[in-house]
């Protein structure tokens, strides 16, 4: 295990957060507020630590294997929650070390629960960081699942690229920087369209920044204790459903469509299952909603619309307390807790690229029985799909399921309330944001006992790192030589 | 598509049927009762029905396909629910078709569901009935299961016996003949020895009767409103637990125990997880009540042990109203709701070996992501489990949940609890008995509505024949020549 380049690394992406806690400090000095000191004495701590780190590892072996790609990925998130965290103690806004974390690695994770009680009594410099850490969360997702895992080879997270080849040592760094380029120009160019039109549709320019921040990450941190409730434009909430879906939409495909090849989009399977799902589910919700509220028609429509995307996207923001609907209606929006994005989005979640691969193989499986001779694999996109990437799949759905369900038992010894605990860690594990019961959407975090944060905020990173990342690293086979 | 010899098949089944009337008949004489004339009627009607139709097809082509087969299993439960519900219709017992009909089917599939409000002052007649149709129901699922259905090579149902070679044709009726011959003993040996014990402990004989018959099919009707509950003995208590663990273990298993090869009993891979799970389930329940509740040490572990090994095989019978545990040991019982026995025995749910399976996936897939180039199958009883099991348990697994899921939705429609929904879709998909809420064990099913008992009903003969065995009727293929 080559231990230094782990330490360079993570000494590197120590110095981004700091350079990133600079850009807090300077929007703290333009709105002024009591946390402008914080956040010189964060940056300097992580652009110190970071530069010190990168000084004393220059000398490191520059290989990187697969063992120590999935230990930096695990603890990058750590990392940065650790040191992320110090703004909100240092400037007294979140004084409790356990708050403070929470609410970090819930925005590096862009989960977007928060255990904040009155938003709008902060200042500014400490909003944007709040909306800044979910930013660079849904960056580094992206990054890692589009641009670094495929070219390392590692499965699990893009299952769609198991085909791209293994890396050759002399061309990783130019492909993963193109990649990563492209990738982190789209991501700001989404950025910034969504920051301009919630601006032209009457945001602040404060607010729009920080919330279109929060959306492409599908993130859900807001600037309002109401979310986007706060607001009652209809083109605001329009405005963000679309780039809501953009962000839970597979990168590669807004590449792609940004070069004009829309056909190669509109064919890709898990953008039509995720086109079907947001509208046969909104549609669902629609009808119940028209039922059984008081709301009109176009309201009913626009609030089902934007809590699917914002629940299927794995966003959390929140126009409309889904709790306060008919059960029905919560028990299908519980059910959407359990979709997330695509593969290669923000999005967290099981994935709907999963949830297809699933669906097809059992209904492929019919055909099966019938024909126990013939060999019939999942076909996606058409292509046979190998069984190696089923029975990945399956193991994922399984974990998922057992993880969900074990931590659901244990954190009800923490919070007795079933329907609570049972939100609690499907939201944290799905990085969605808002749960059920009393952590509802107009609810928080807050009132969690602390050991319940500390396990939320380990299942957020699990979720993020779609379990195996993480599991992994519990495996005895991993650390053998 | 062979017709006849399908229809051949059902009339000697419902001859079957109406000799087991006869007894139920012979019962109602014994003990008197205004119930004699009405399965006397039905008697001569199924009787009469079944000899007419043998004579009719009696020139049927004796080929028996694969397709011949699914229908005959998937309407033969249909058929004996439908003649079955005679008696308590003509008596009076349960005047209503649509209540007589849900009491039927949940005898036949061995769900236990009742709609009964007031057990004990039906007739004996009609209460053995009730018991013997789940008596009947199981001794049908493990002949169906072990000795019919991996003769015709079908799976799904038999994921263990894969490798039995497929029929030849003058073979295959002395095979099953055999099996069936062997299983009908061990069933008879362990209802015989139930009975016995039951009575021993001070049971009446007809209630020791009763009693065997719906622990060894898993069933969980009982003579008594209360359940097992009526009966404060600690001794007949664990008798039953015993011959409920004995029913949820695969009959196979059984034989070899009586012909002394405990060796391979204990070596079973799905044993060994079966007895672990009761144990670990009973310990964390038991260490639940212990610390929540009033009831003393031994009455807590028994407690605790009756009522996992009741859910966990899916009998459903009842010494304690696990609604008025703890809500976090409530969350675990309806955790247990999708266990089921081992497969080739008589409980119904998911199953054991494909819960194994699917864990043991999940589990190889860490290691195979640390060595990606190794092929790494998942071994079961020291055996590589083909891909193509993995595969079918994954669509099994997905095929639960989506029809667990869906149905709740559209249950509520019907019961708008959600914890009752839940509970009603997922006791009768799982072919329990008791639910959640107001389907509790406490509770009976008389108060759902029409069309909620008929999707009931329709939900527990999907259960009872694992699911595939139904939906491949409804996929196209299966009706393309």
């Amino acid at each position: 295990m080559n231990f230094k380049i782990i330490l360079r690394l993570l000494g590197f992406l120590l110095l981004v957060e700091g350079i990133a806690m600079a850009l807090a400090f300077f929007v703290a000095l333009i709105y002024g507020g009591y946390d402008q000191t914080a956040f010189l004495i964060s940056s300097g701590i992580a652009i110190g630590l970071g530069t010190t780190i990168g000084f004393l590892t220059r000398k490191a072996n520059k290989d990187i294997g697969k063992k120590e790609g999935y230990i930096i990925v695990s603890s990058v998130w750590i990392v940065f929650s650790f040191f992320g965290s110090l703004p909100y103690i240092i400037s007294g806004a979140i004084p409790n070390f356990t708050n403070a974390f929470f609410e970090t690695i819930s925005g590096f994770t862009t989960t977007g629960s928060s255990i904040l009680a009155d938003i709008e009594a902060l200042p500014h410099g400490i909003l944007f960081w709040r909306s800044i850490t979910q930013w660079l969360g849904g960056m580094g997702i992206i990054v890692l699942s589009l641009a670094i895992l495929p070219v390392f080879g590692i499965g699990g997270m893009q299952l769609f690229m198991a085909e791209v080849p293994g890396p050759t040592p002399d061309k990783i760094s130019p492909r993963i920087r193109q990649t990563a380029k492209t990738l982190w120009v789209i991501y700001l160019g989404f950025t910034v369209s969504e920051m301009l039109l919630l601006w032209l549709g009457g945001m602040s320019i404060f607010d729009a920044v920080c919330h279109s921040f929060t959306t492409m990450a599908t993130g859900g941190f807001s600037t309002k204790q109401a979310s986007i409730a706060h607001w009652s434009s209809p083109f605001i909430h329009y405005v963000i459903v679309i780039f809501m879906f953009f962000a839970g939409t597979n990168f590669t495909l807004s590449y792609m469509a940004i070069n004009g090849k829309f056909k190669h989009v509109f064919k890709d399977e898990e953008f039509k299952y995720y086109g079907l799902f947001v509208l046969g589910f909104t549609l669902i919700i629609f009808i119940g909603l028209l039922v059984s509220s008081q709301t009109g028609v176009e309201e009913s429509f626009r609030n089902s619309l934007f809590q699917v995307v914002s629940i299927i996207t794995t966003t959390g923001y929140a126009t409309a307390d889904y709790l306060t609907w008919a059960p029905i209606l919560i028990f299908i929006i519980f059910g959407l807790f359990f979709f997330g994005g695509s593969a290669g989005s923000t999005g967290g979640g099981m994935k709907i690229m999963r949830i297809v691969l699933l669906l097809k193989n059992s209904y492929y499986e019919l055909r099966r029985i019938v024909h126990p001779q013939a060999i019939i694999p999942v076909k996606f996109n058409n292509h046979s799909v190998d069984a190696k990437i089923i029975t990945n799949v399956l193991a994922f759905f399984m974990f998922y399921f057992v993880i969900f369900g074990a931590s659901t038992v244990i954190f009800t010894i923490i919070e007795p309330d079933i329907e609570s605990a049972m939100g609690a860690v499907a939201t944290s594990l799905g990085n969605i944001g808002p749960g059920l019961g009393n952590v509802g959407p107009a609810e928080n975090f807050l009132h969690v006992k602390p050991v319940g944060k500390w396990f939320l905020s380990f299942l957020m990173l699990l979720g993020r790192l779609e379990l195996f990342t993480v599991l992994v690293l519990f495996s005895p086979s991993f650390w053998k030589e």
